[in-house]
């Protein structure tokens, strides 16, 4: 039986800054990406959203992200491999005592925007964070794009990884995403979305968009939950895998 | 056999910005309280000064603060105590993750500045304060004022405190330190202040302002590290207490 | 004939975080207290929130507050009136930028949130920061709680005063505003607090909880733009103003 | 007659945190660069340098930086040219605010760090960051690196450049400074740094590492204050300068 996780990124207000939805987006998702601080988040959010998560019994990963509240962590920065490590070792750790608190386990770890980018394509910041994760909890998943570099360091390590895919984003023959700057870089249309995020499911491949069928490894699929338009898609993905007998569980869950 | 502990707060640096006296405060002390990025310290200097604690053999703990970093923690802030509750899970944890990395283990924690003050005087902070500890490691430490609220809500919820005394700050007949805004607050002659920590370790009574012999619980004597007087005050205090046949250690590590 | 200002503080986004009301708010209004970066606002908000202001020929303030953004600056810090001053001078700076690269002049400044609080209650605080605006323009206008300390610190210093009511508040004898904390601190009924602004406005008299009438000078009125409800009531505010041929406009622009 | 700037960074100190060389700094220079808090700096900090500035007589720049405080302003960021403008308006106008407040003027503004390399080489942000000092001041001077893009953007746009030079650098034969990556990128020997400095200054020339003479723009020579051995080499080039009959002056403060 087929089997894969939806995500999403979670507890991103800040002090009075509300993001409302995510009261709604938990029933549909098999793990959540805590933010952390950094980006976004701060502790009375970190605290009642690790609660929430686990009232959904809901994989729990920290979601550690670039010092850039102002930027919400998009805006790429230029840090030794050395910085990325202690940032996520910080991170990690925050969000951590706030599960214990509750008597719950860390699940996963998920780099947020511009530290995500830059950990898939730049092997040392890669390394530095998987090493950041497995020096805390070597028990935890890292979650990376897809054939990133981030993947690569975490299976080198001996961490679990767990590849993460997109399902309105158009992919390269190289398995790369299209850059947002091209044209195409993003599915408009929902049913195409849906169809691409079957097949990466159910065979591992993803039509390029040069139209050829590049293998993909599609473990965990990232949903969002800004609006009500994000949500009903969410829903719709969910709908159709449960439809296609895809067993819906973050790893090690089932 | 007697026994006391002596406290020092290190890892105050924040990114450029060097406090250079940890490398030698660290072989005058059995126990570090150190920054967790709030009125002080950053991630780098987190990890670099819990490695040389351990490097030195010294019981760490984390030194939560109010979240302002201009005013290095020294600002009362109004807050909640479910606020104070967040940001010291927040911290603790945070430095947490920095000892597993080292494959150390947390010893204690002790509130920093205005945090501290608040949490001696404010019984409700003070709950929330022991609570948070108690919620992400129930066999912390909790390093505080002797005779605060802070050390009677340890005590209340099951959780191990440690008395703090001053060698060189006067007490009145309450068993309170005098207000610095006082004369008489500050001891200025170190025989003086030397005595007066001999009396409180030996006997566990300091003599009043008015002259009354006061009994206070003396667990850990916290000292400074802030300049070449402060060092070598440390020093004369260390060798004082050795020549007594004090033994020095902090609580659970003889 | 009589005037009357109204006012409403806007540019209290931050980074991803949108506040949405300031479109709809500014055909309300006659002045506007925006933002300075310290407790909400952030460059790129100050800079298109002039730019509206303008559009609507709004008088633009600067609306200082503390360094506390999780906190929306509404927690009280035990700052000295030499902090209060430095932070007042140089958040008026930041923003008088922005309306300079319009080429707009500043009209006022509006201290936020604990800061207005403290400065209606602690002389000191007071002096400081109306002595931090006349430093910078002394031709500016400094609003402040009717009958507070801030009010009488700018009179005294020669700055031109504007004293705020509240439409939805109550008061008690001794002209002072019934504490948030205290059953009938703020009135439900919208007819009610139309008819408090109405008697402010024509005869200068409240009524207070205890009954009396009490003298309050009221020169600008504060509205709030967080929500349809709010602003409904904003609306029936300005019409009922208007229906009584009261002048709607900021101190000197008539 | 000759004429040479000297310019230096100053109120980088924060907080507690404090840069000790400043007042020893000041009877050096001509010119001086001020944080605005954003890299370094904060309100107390720029009200006291400014003082002493004044005291001196020294011409008075804003220094605005990256918003990095961590990072002290070093590390780049992925800003885009609006978020320059932005960034350059709040910061100036801050600092003008305390300018103001002493009844000075400001003078210039240079770029801090990250900034300033990134206003070298990038001409979209060099061209945002010399509109913004335009749209807020005119009048102002813009420091940047000789030949960089910032110097062409601020040339282009009306506004008064000064073509800063570094002493105790190398320049290729394109006349740009050899990345510091690169051996041989810093003159370590102060007799070769004071020969570079005294050619540059006298017939606006320097020798490239390739040995060729190569035009340069010497209008401000930047050195540091951060050590002893940084104010003694000042102190040479002064002294140096002075003997050769070179006037030492900020432009338009002859």
């Amino acid at each position: 039986m087929k089997m894969v996780d939806i995500n999403c990124d979670l507890g991103e207000s800040y002090g009075i800054y509300r993001m409302p939805w995510d009261e709604a987006v938990l029933p549909l998702i098999t793990s959540a990406n805590i933010a952390c601080g950094f980006h976004a988040g701060d502790p009375a959010t970190m605290r009642s959203t690790v609660e929430k998560a686990m009232e959904h019994q809901v994989a729990i990963g920290a979601h550690p992200g670039l010092p850039d509240m102002q930027g919400f962590g998009r805006r790429s920065m230029d840090i030794t491999p050395q910085e990325a490590y202690d940032m996520v070792v910080y991170q990690i750790g925050a969000l951590d005592a706030f599960i214990r608190s509750y008597g719950g386990c860390m699940h996963h770890v998920k780099p947020h925007g511009a530290l995500y980018n830059m950990a898939a394509e730049n092997m040392l910041l890669a390394e530095a964070i998987a090493q950041a994760v497995y020096d805390v909890r070597p028990e935890l998943y890292l979650y990376g794009l897809a054939g990133s570099a981030l993947i690569e360091s975490a299976d080198r390590i001996g961490l679990r990884s767990v590849s993460e895919v997109f399902a309105d984003r158009t992919y390269g023959s190289d398995g790369k995403l299209t850059p947002r700057s091209h044209a195409g870089a993003v599915i408009g249309q929902p049913e195409q979305a849906l169809a691409q995020v079957l097949r990466m499911v159910n065979e591992g491949v993803v039509v390029s968009t040069e139209g050829l069928a590049v293998p993909l490894k599609a473990e965990t699929i990232c949903i969002h939950g800004d609006g009500e338009h994000a949500l009903s898609f969410a829903r719709e993905i969910r709908a159709l895998l449960e439809a296609e007998g895809v067993m819906l569980s973050a790893a090690g869950h089932a």
